[in-house]
């Protein structure tokens, strides 16, 4: 596709999932941070009159000083905020409110917030572009952005390389949202985590649902013969791999792991975690990547990764190894999001080209929105639709995942429902005493046209609407 | 006049109060506001090369935020300070020396100070001019600007307009100002406060004093009819209002309120108060402003606006209603700021057309400044000029107003001193054993020449000074 | 020497110390400065493109408003953090990290930290220039070109006036840099400090070993003869001044002090420390800087300098005097950081006149660095290289000061060791039993070459590395 084409379609957009946008319009993304990091002072003046509000409701220097830098460099101008906390902004006022009256003075908002879908809200009200610059533990697409340049420049492509996932797998929200990027593109990811710290599971069924690939897990697998480092928890083999047509799944991941992996992600832990012991009374392991790691088999061509702030899990000895590029990614934050606020203030310089890759026109399995009304709740604290001030004008919003048993997904936080009944809406045309609801998992599940597939997170949902158990089958609530 | 020649003369000027421009000078920045507003990339050069300092001594990211993006789409820069609270500037440094020091960096100053009166001194010692963003309870003259912005460009004109104002008119800093500058554009207010938060006396008395009008108690007027609306506490008809000719306020008033209103003017009430309850141990009444009460006689024309944030009392259902200006009102902050920032460093484009409406030219009520010392102090504990570190070099001063009783008005807070007895001057002229006070409601203090009278406000400070009591009446002390 | 070429060497240049920079590069500095202050719109465009990060790791309002407003005027713009304290850039991160990511994202940085030391650790790192903006009790070295500028500008030259040091001589980082400076310049030091606040033995020590003058005690000078003025405690007199020929220092430092000052450089002091009482019970003393004390004879000609914000030190009375420089001190800290940074980032116009005086060309003793590890620790808890972040990739680093007895200084924070042992490195071929540690006073402390000195802050230390007592000598420990 032509690339001024593609840029136009990104002009006006908001950034608040890296779902937002295509294959295509990321790797545009990409294609155009090569270009402005290839001679910065040529997009000197591209944003000339243009404001971006910069709202971090929560403290985030590096991120923000980046996303102020990049609007600068492109000559536009920018007004902060980092007081939030302590005003109106912050008290009682709700989102929405909030994204309309700065909307009205800025040219494209950047935010930071601790609720997870905050700045899907504000993307919504704004009349303004948003980016998200993190939403607590939720995502940071811009990130993501940044990881995958820092890959594809280095790698050259993204499509086939192995990459594996290192240290805190499960608190670290930039690694959850690269997880998937990366499946997107057709990496294979091996998921070495931290005793207590592997990916949750809705990031690995999201891999299988959404992306198509294998996940095997590390049990399968041959052990690691490396003496201290993480074993392999699971490895998403992508369907973009010819070993998938093996059609044995961990072989297939055996196969790939053998091969060792082209890049290390390692994530920061957490203080706290590096002094706590597991359940044997031990501390828990969380080997350092250092010089030794760097000259082990299969991380003998390894390049490192790591968003930043290091604590102590890379070793400051290979700062000087050239396959260390961890400062290099911070740096290219930089162009990253010149690139992105130029496109989506519709600054970028026609004649860019796209490079483009084979997964680029890849797209991802899409979902039903959840259109019924059963007491169905998000069940993540954090989630935007579950504050106070914004339930007042926020309905909770659902995607069907057409999944066996069948499940909800949060459109504000991606966070998943458990579901423990299903019934079919066309028993609302019965009488009250034919309403039957039936496990998820029942063969009378699967046979409900998905339009009509009513779930509950709780058999009581289901009975105060007036269903009762199915004949045939036991529902445990 | 030329409005060029309107334009020049608040070049260079401070706005400190709403008091410190004329009729036509305010009406000049809602004429540049609206040249602003009908091409705002035209003025993108107009300030290339000034600097605008913001310093917010307590945080107010909404106002802070539409001052430093009306500079930044001037063409202008900012150096923005909302730190201070921590700092020396903060820490027993006075404004003064604080005032000399930015103004010798900056080319504007822009703050927002908790001290009643501090933009007034600092606007005295910085060398450049200063806008007041809001100084305690006081004023926050911007905001009244925007607000009668978007009342004259929806109306058309001020002059005339019946405008209700809703809510909290006691604590409500923004809601004070309004008032007079509605008053000296022969406006008509209806007030309609919610129980406990009508508006202070000196708001009234100052309507009276200053502006010519008739305040009617809402005691005389018609009750309202409809169930739920807030009671009318009192209405000012303005001296141009051609009902003012009947001679007969409450009558005038009540024809007045028997049209409706032109306006709604909404303000926020503080939660805690929302839960209150009145000496009956019932919830004080707060109606909220909804699709209803917009269908109400009397409210079918409102327009309605508010200084947002808003907590419950404006109801999100009217949000769409074509009606409601809030929004519209919050992002005219921009333009509004804009014009008057380019006005007060003189780079306004020559040529913008000044409408001109009959109240331009009209002027209030001019006092002459109290030159005596009796020992009177400003009763305003938040009055810049009662604060330790202010009093090493500030004196109280006052303004004399002359009613019966007269009063004296502080000329930084505008808070009202009570006076408990008058004299004369020549009376130091006298053996001590002459030297009589009297009441300050009496014939003798009636007869005092202005340029003699001598106030106090207490007996105290009377005898101290070795005053004794007027043979003819007595003084309750 | 041609004032591009002076020019030329200063680009790219970080200012962690004063000391960073030559007697020539500091008058190019002042001449640059003097350049921009004769008209600041020439130079709107001098850095446009360019982007300063403005890193303020404790508040310090009115020094970074002074330098971003300084960049601003230079057409370039600034990324600016005062909430670090909440953030990672404060929370484990080490200094060196945050400078290389921060060097990615400016052009130049600015900096102020509470630890000493830390603008130079950060200049090591971050690949662009960085400016100290303070760093803990150290360094301020700006407020001292500041410093240096106003005086250049009021008295033509720098060499030969005589200034008295006023105040907290103690706690007072600024005073601390512009005594090394004005030794530098050869200016007489007149040392007249509040009661307990006397210079540290440190400052004076420098004095004497590195500039080159004589440092006299106060006990020799006739006492100061008006009443409630400060003792005059010690007196620098420059090489430079032709008094020192008479190899009389203490009569030398008579003349000096009989012929008056040309200036007074008040400090700011505690407000407990005002309140404070001495060992008898009485108030400290400490003199305010008012009316009467400018007619006194000695200070009829000096003209009044202070780093600003003042407290009581300096009365308001004097401010409407034209010798009270201590505003204009302040504003000019614009244009001196102007040319700062315009030299650092190589934009300053070709063409600038560097006045050159006889100092210019005067350089301080140099001292070799100490090459040994004998386990010297830096004794300043507050230096950057005893943090415990900080630890994990910092060595100790020491200059060897070759005095009797001999000293290292912290070449982080220039804290002074005391050495309680000496031997030669020598020792190290020989038999354990033969290797020797001495006083450091000792003939034979004298006799070790320079490269070969071992110096020990304990006896402990010494054993510890195998040397014993030297023979002929007791050393105490």
């Amino acid at each position: 596709m032509n690339a001024d084409v593609i840029a136009a379609g990104i002009t006006g957009r908001s950034l608040a999932s890296i779902d937002d946008f295509s294959n295509v319009e990321l790797s545009c993304v990409l294609s155009g941070a090569a270009d402005v990091g290839a001679g910065m002072e040529r997009y000197g003046d591209v944003c000339r009159g243009k404001i971006m509000a910069s709202l971090f409701f929560e403290p985030s220097t590096r991120t923000r000083l980046s996303f102020e830098t990049a609007m600068l460099r492109l000559g536009g101008q920018v007004v902060s905020a980092v007081d939030i906390g302590a005003t109106s902004l912050a008290k009682g006022e709700t989102l929405a409110d909030m994204a309309r009256v700065v909307g009205g003075y800025a040219d494209i908002i950047v935010m930071r917030h601790p609720w997870e879908g905050a700045a899907r809200v504000v993307s919504e009200h704004a009349g303004v572009p948003v980016i998200n610059a993190g939403d607590g533990g939720h995502e940071h697409p811009t990130q993501t952005l940044c990881d995958l340049y820092t890959l594809k420049k280095d790698q050259g492509h993204l499509e086939g390389i192995r990459i594996a996932l290192w240290g805190d797998l499960k608190y670290g929200r930039t690694v959850h949202s690269l997880t998937w990027a990366l499946a997107r593109f057709g990496a294979t990811v091996v998921f070495r985590p931290g005793a207590g710290l592997a990916a949750p599971q809705y990031v690995l069924s999201k891999l299988a649902t959404d992306y198509g690939g294998e996940v095997v897990s590390g049990e399968h697998l041959r052990r690691d013969e490396v003496e201290g480092v993480l074993p392999v928890d699971a490895i998403y083999v992508t369907p973009h791999s010819p070993h998938q047509l093996a059609m044995l799944p961990h072989m297939s991941a055996q196969m790939e792991l053998d091969r060792g992996v082209d890049a290390l992600y390692v994530t920061r832990v957490q203080k706290e975690r590096l002094r706590a012991e597991g359940d044997d009374g031990q501390p828990l392991k969380y080997p350092i990547v250092n010089r030794r790691l760097l000259k082990t088999p299969g991380f003998e061509r390894s390049v490192v990764l790591h968003p930043l702030p290091r604590v102590d899990e890379l070793a400051r000895e290979i700062d000087s190894d050239p396959r260390s590029l961890y400062f290099a990614q911070a740096h290219q934050g930089v162009p990253v999001r010149m690139a992105l606020i130029a496109l989506i203030l519709g600054r970028m310089p026609a004649g860019i080209s796209c490079s483009e890759s084979p997964s680029d026109d890849w797209v991802p399995t899409a979902h039903m929105e959840y259109m019924h009304d059963t007491g169905v709740q998000c069940p993540n604290e954090r989630c935007v639709a579950n504050q106070p001030t914004e339930r007042r004008y926020l309905r909770q919003r659902f995607k069907l995942i057409d999944s066996t048993p069948p499940r909800l997904r949060c459109m504000y936080c991606d966070h998943e429902v458990e579901v423990m009944a299903v019934a079919t809406s066309e028993a609302y045309d019965e009488p009250t005493s034919r309403r039957k609801y039936h496990s998820p998992t029942s063969r009378w599940a699967n046979a409900i046209r998905r339009d009509n597939l009513l779930v509950f997170s709780s058999i009581q949902d289901a009975e105060s609407r007036g269903f009762k158990p199915g004949a045939k089958e036991k529902v445990s609530g």
